[in-house]
């Protein structure tokens, strides 16, 4: 189990640095991250750099047995490239170009700065390559979190070599984007820009690619500086931390890149489904690459001080929320960052040692944690028997601004999962086209962009005993998000008992609601006009349309919610999916506010909550104090 | 009567089109509207043009008796133009250039843009001027609804142009403008910048300028356009699409330029005064050209796609604001689009044949809709004898930021309509220099800008008879946006007893109430500091201050509002302006939720509303259903 | 005692300057400001002057016995100099430039406008140093008002020439703004760029000098015209118009450079505590420079045109505030603007002559002023026994975004002025570093930026038996924002008997509450974790957190709030406050609504009210009507 954070000594002098080595020591670290922000100490100018210090400091680290995540250092050009090569700056959508001053302050298009942060990553691998100290590289930093899209003309170029090479010919292109349409047909890529600022909605194809490319574009920045530290020779594990449920890069694709997935996560500790929040993206991260531990890379000691208000986290909280992230198989608890900076935009953000040193209380709960978590093995908790599909190019294609009605995708998607999470049933993410054979229940929510892999494996699911669960807006559009010929539901219109003819609009002024047997639910956002074809009906509007859909289809089978609904339509969705698929919660009867998880060892119960929560398992019979964690053997 | 809609078919693949006659013909479509975004199958590339495709077309349109209004093609120019005269795209007042990928990227005063839009006009004239299939021309679609105003070199020149044009000398120009505020003194025309960012308010005098350069510039576009097809040799009728009470252009002038007014609405189906904005439009499109029908050019058959939720039209409601059309003077009910599209930003936009074919509500509607009007005559109704003043010039010189209050100049007289269309009183627009005399109640709300002519008329109208009811802000500022000299109401004081001193603002937390004989009203907005000179005070504040004034003034009398107010003011005011007037409704003692429209060949009425109701005109009596029509003859 | 007005002859004929004269004389008028936005007619190109006109007016206005305060006309550049020098426009923080059509379009740094704007100053100074007329020099017009920063390339330039003057070398700067972090260090000046628009959050050390080259540069532009009028031979008091807590302008900085202080008021009738607001702005004009009166400069007659909807003054509202800045010793009432414009922006503000001339509220109300006002002596109120920090770096340093929580440093000021307003307490504003001694009370909201000097002027001040109140976040950081070593609060622990550990931001939804002695009060916005050492807790929170730290310390004491709090929490700790420091009011038992000054001659009330209110002073009794002003001899 790794313990311990983000470390920049090149804002101390080297005279805090042994105290640093002395009190990680004390709070049990041993792991940091170095160098993250350091280009400019490293390379003082192009063709000059500075490892000197570093290995003085890699030698203090190494004899104090504190290990290291190497950083690349790339995630802020230095001035003086900026200065050197102006075009390196992201430009946005309107075309104001993005200045130093901050950070990440690149296009990851541009020669220039690709150069650059190949040369550095190179003279890393080339120097600490064999350094004992060194465990762990770590490229870049939180890629695109603040430059979700970059529109300047270096991206432009590499957009039409990315088609080019996408559809082969122009034709292609123009049939898949259907540029009959408006008039937007291209005789050459060379006509083709960038989604900039225009009179009114660009074309939703164009777009969909345009976040695809700048995923993909992103991607290949770090694979750049991934081969680069092996070229080197570097031999030890390559990762780049992620963020969640980010909706600017599809992780599937980055999670085949990096060699451990890591995670920087930050939920708001006012928020009181904060904790679920943390779940959600932990059990993303572990579905990522289910084949090995994950690292929770960052979190926040304390508070932190980029939001208006900045809340404490609770006495306990944080030691909670990370036991959360170890029970969902991370095998390392990390903070950005160790020692609290006396300068800068980060300066009030908490830190393991904050400005104010050791007679904090987060000091104390941090050095308690380190002392906890010492000896722990890592949980590797199993997959579970439900599976929730989750999606980036369908995320994509929903955030088109001219759909029926506006779908948060994240928002559908963490409702189905907040109802299992405090039903105590344990989720993993896929894609609609992975091996489904693990589960017994799929949800898929929304799944609007469908493709023939995709419908494929969702059929053979079903057909082999499956419960699928899907809602209104699935199986809409194909992989360029063109209307598949034929009507909406082609692909699923046999599993499913029938299929959609039109979508509507509903706001909750329209107050329209479904009733089934014994209860009612709202209908929200969208509502289908729905044409069944042997579904049988479990709810219905008071006009008489159809809103929930049951079908059987080989030996499986689905519900079909034909809207959105609120947590009740879920919740009669779900009695009647799990019932059908079989599953059972990891603990019953247990308290919502308490958090069960099942591991390779036991479960771990982490009480999420500012009160005591009583808890009898039939084996066993205990209260649990506000945010405390107990393991439970097999 | 003509139905039908929008018919892209360079979307589709040409074995498509047989099909789509054969629906046309199933659904009673007689009219389409063919090629609005065509440009580039029409011209591939400059000094290319592919006309053989549209041959075929139209000749399978025409063999179906189908037919045409053939669009000029040039509102999404192609992206080879783009990319030969980038200069041709549009600049925002903060200097972004507005790209291609959407639609109608392009400045209106670019000569590219301008030489290129007039080859392809006169080339599509040459082909098909005596086509037997063209029953009509659409010049380009819907001008200005995306770019209301361009900002870009092209158009700083042009402004000059017109500028020079309008004042002869830039001394006459410092005049009107008043330019010895803030020092904004021109030594010469080429000083003179679009009113493009700045530190602060603009001239308002240069605003109301930009404004009317705005629209003239634009419907230079479509002069061009027009004369190119007519110099070809076209003799059809000539049209463009209006989009009802567009901000950004005066249709007024523009309503003298087209042989036919063609009219875009898409009021919104969950609003629920949406019948009475389409009713508003509808007036207004009749209005601007009383001689002769005009044509519902473009409707929703169901939902929209570019609302953030776009709701149901309600089973009867499509046929419903149709038959409204119809009665009030439309002799055209079209539709965007004949065939949903598969791709781009509108495929979620509802079509006469739904992407799920025959199947849906929203076809058997359409049909049969189309079966009804198929031998309808055309309405023809009077213009009844109450007018409301609704101007554009006056609504841009309100607009400008630098008001005692903001006043929302649509929303003024739309509260003045929407009284009179529950009481089902005819109303005509007109601007105040029209010849008034076919009408016997003239209402003027806000008519801050008042030239001498429309005094003139104004003042001539209460003289011979008339009642004449205005608000506050009337008759304040000359055509320059200049305060008159003397002081306000200068050239209305006879009329209306009286004229105002000063004006201030009220808010709704200020709880200002104006006290009649047995009723009271609200004080919004503005009130004015009311100087008396003969009229007679109908109420007042609790301070004594005079807000409804009536004077006699010839033979006729006026009633002024000192203030804005609610609709029991609004109310109060109108009991008196009709009985004055003598006016009667077309119908007495009917539900408000129906419409009554005096036709020539009787009244038609329209349940507006969602529930039945009971009608009792004397002759007859009987129960509307939802959404039900019924035409009652003379 | 000035009364008077802001002039703007050239919008009108010389044949209204006679009527304006006598008109001026009938309201007692002595003294207008004339020229202010003239340029474009005192020199109509470059090279060419004009000031036959102003000889001519100025002439007249002598004649008539009334003095000017002549502008130096540079607030509104000319449009040839525009089209002549088009970089002397400012640019945005994303690059937009902002053009001419209004006002104030230049870059304060830009050599071209700094030519032409000496220049101008310079002629007028030679002509009119020795006129007779000209009593006064007004330099420019409510500096940055607009145009807050500056991000062109001149400033660029300039910021970098600030910088370097102000480190000397580069390294002091990386030094002091620390930038180690995200890798920002300058290898020289030439790298150092505005604050423009970035990928995330700017370097807030860079963000804090930015503001202060800001307030620096626009400054320096003062001084240029200043010692232009000077070495042209001008003797006069020369000023330029403040605009009350403006807050891109350090005032304690400008008052040493200006002989009189001049401020501009503009609070909203509609606002409850508007006179509040202009008391407070009064006094801190008065504590800018204390040793002399100050200016009304401007203030509106009555309503003003550039809020969304603007309120009338009450009847006798305009005079109340005036009399409130004589009593807060001002020696001038004066407006914006004499005669009501009919052109331009600000044709609706209204003027002492309305548009609609001497018959309106407007005109009677000045004229009656005037007449009161006509032999007044000035109140020359004593500085009073209770001050309160108000500092310009501070309130920078306080608006970078990554704090614990976003604090509003005017409001929680404003929020102590007015407890202490209501009290009839007299109250100063002073910097931290400050001569104290005159006082007895200090207080000091939010003091996050505290300086050595600062820190050791409040330690003398307790020690030598001062009374200081302090609140959450203070004693944080330096002068370049970095975190002082050691800890929070470490310059003033000893005062405040113990030292904050850490910062945690409260929201409303917290509902987090201080408990004392007999009452309890809101914990809001922030709440210090808080280190105790020799502080007596006068109030905690339910967890036991101290809120409230009572010290001794040398003679004096100490009233620390470890958060920030609502009126209830200010009460609390101002009453022990002003026990502690033996504070009285002017005047006892006094409504709050009734404001009480103390002058040389005695107290002046004044009921801000529109209710008449009962005042017993113990030697005089009597009811004051709304608005009205008494003076009570000593």
């Amino acid at each position: 189990m790794y313990f311990g954070g983000d470390y920049n000594p090149e804002q101390w002098p080297e005279e805090v640095w042994d105290e640093d080595v002395r009190l990680m020591r004390e709070a049990r670290v041993n792991l940091v991250s170095v160098g993250i922000f350091a280009w400019a100490r490293l390379q003082p100018d192009e063709g000059e750099f500075d490892f000197d210090w570093l290995d003085r400091l890699l030698g203090k680290l190494h004899d104090g047995g504190i290990g290291v995540d190497l950083a690349t250092a790339t995630a802020s050009p230095p001035t003086w490239l900026v200065r050197r090569y102006p075009d390196v700056l992201p430009v946005t959508e309107t075309g104001t170009v993005l200045g130093p001053g901050s950070r990440q302050h690149y296009a990851p298009t541009s020669p220039d700065y690709r150069r650059l942060a190949s040369e550095l990553a190179t003279a890393l691998g080339h120097r600490y390559a064999d350094h004992p100290a060194v465990v762990m590289w770590h490229v870049n930093n939180e890629y695109a979190c603040h430059v979700r899209a970059d529109y300047s003309e270096h991206a432009a170029r590499a957009f039409r070599a990315w088609l080019a090479d996408r559809y082969g010919g122009v034709d292609a292109l123009n049939d898949a984007w259907g540029t009959a349409f408006w008039s937007q047909h291209y005789n050459d890529f060379d006509e083709v820009r960038p989604p900039r600022a225009s009179p009114t909605t660009q074309n939703p194809s164009l777009m969909l690619d345009w976040r695809r490319f700048t995923s993909d574009s992103v991607l290949d920045l770090y694979r750049m500086e991934r081969d680069a530290l092996r070229a080197a020779g570097a031999t030890q594990p390559i990762t780049t931390n992620f963020m969640g449920a980010f909706p600017a890069m599809d992780y599937w694709a980055w999670a085949a890149e990096v060699d451990l997935v890591s995670h920087d996560g930050y939920p708001d500790p006012r928020e009181p489904d904060a904790h679920r929040h943390a779940a959600f993206a932990a059990d993303l991260m572990r579905s990522l690459r289910p084949d090995r531990p994950w690292l929770l890379m960052e979190q926040a000691p304390n508070a932190v001080q980029w939001r208006p208000n900045n809340a404490a986290k609770a006495p306990g909280q944080m030691a909670a929320w990370s036991e959360q992230a170890v029970a969902r198989g991370a095998d390392a608890v990390m903070y950005f960052q160790w020692r609290q900076s006396r300068s800068g935009a980060e300066k009030f953000h908490s830190a393991m040692l904050p400005h104010s040193g050791t007679r904090s209380r987060t000091w104390t709960e941090i050095a308690a944690l380190g002392a906890d978590l010492e000896d722990r093995e890592p949980a590797s908790p199993p997959p579970g028997a439900v599976a929730i599909v989750f999606d980036w190019e369908n995320w994509w294609a929903l955030t088109q601004p001219d759909l029926p009605a506006d779908i948060d995708y994240q928002a559908e998607v963490f409702a189905w999962y907040t109802a299992l999470h405090e039903r105590h049933v344990q989720v993993s993410f896929v894609r609609a086209d992975a091996d489904l054979s693990a589960f017994r229940l799929v949800i898929a929510p929304a799944l609007y962009l469908l493709t023939a892999d995709g419908a494929a494996s969702l059929t053979r699911f079903v057909d082999t005993g499956g419960t699928l669960v899907t809602t209104a807006f699935t199986d809409i559009a194909d992989e360029h998000d063109r209307l598949r010929p034929g009507g909406y539901g082609t692909q699923t219109a046999a599993v499913l008992g029938g299929q959609p003819v039109d979508f509507f609009g509903v706001l909750p002024q329209d107050g329209l609601v479904a009733r089934a047997s014994g209860t009612e639910f709202a209908v929200r956002t969208m509502i289908e006009e729905f044409d069944l074809d042997g579904g049988h009906v479990l709810a219905r509007t008071a006009d008489g349309e159809p809103v929930l859909i049951r079908n059987e289809a080989g030996t499986g089978s689905s519900l079909h919610l034909a809207c959105f609904t609120d947590r009740a339509g879920i919740d009669f969705t779900l009695d009647r999916a799990l019932e059908s698929a079989r599953v059972e919660p990891v603990v019953k009867d247990l308290d919502p506010a308490v958090e069960a998880v099942a591991t390779a060892h036991g479960v771990t119960l982490v009480n999420q909550s500012r009160r005591p929560v009583d808890v009898a398992t039939g084996l066993h019979s205990f209260r649990l104090a506000p945010f405390e964690t107990r393991h439970l053997p097999k």
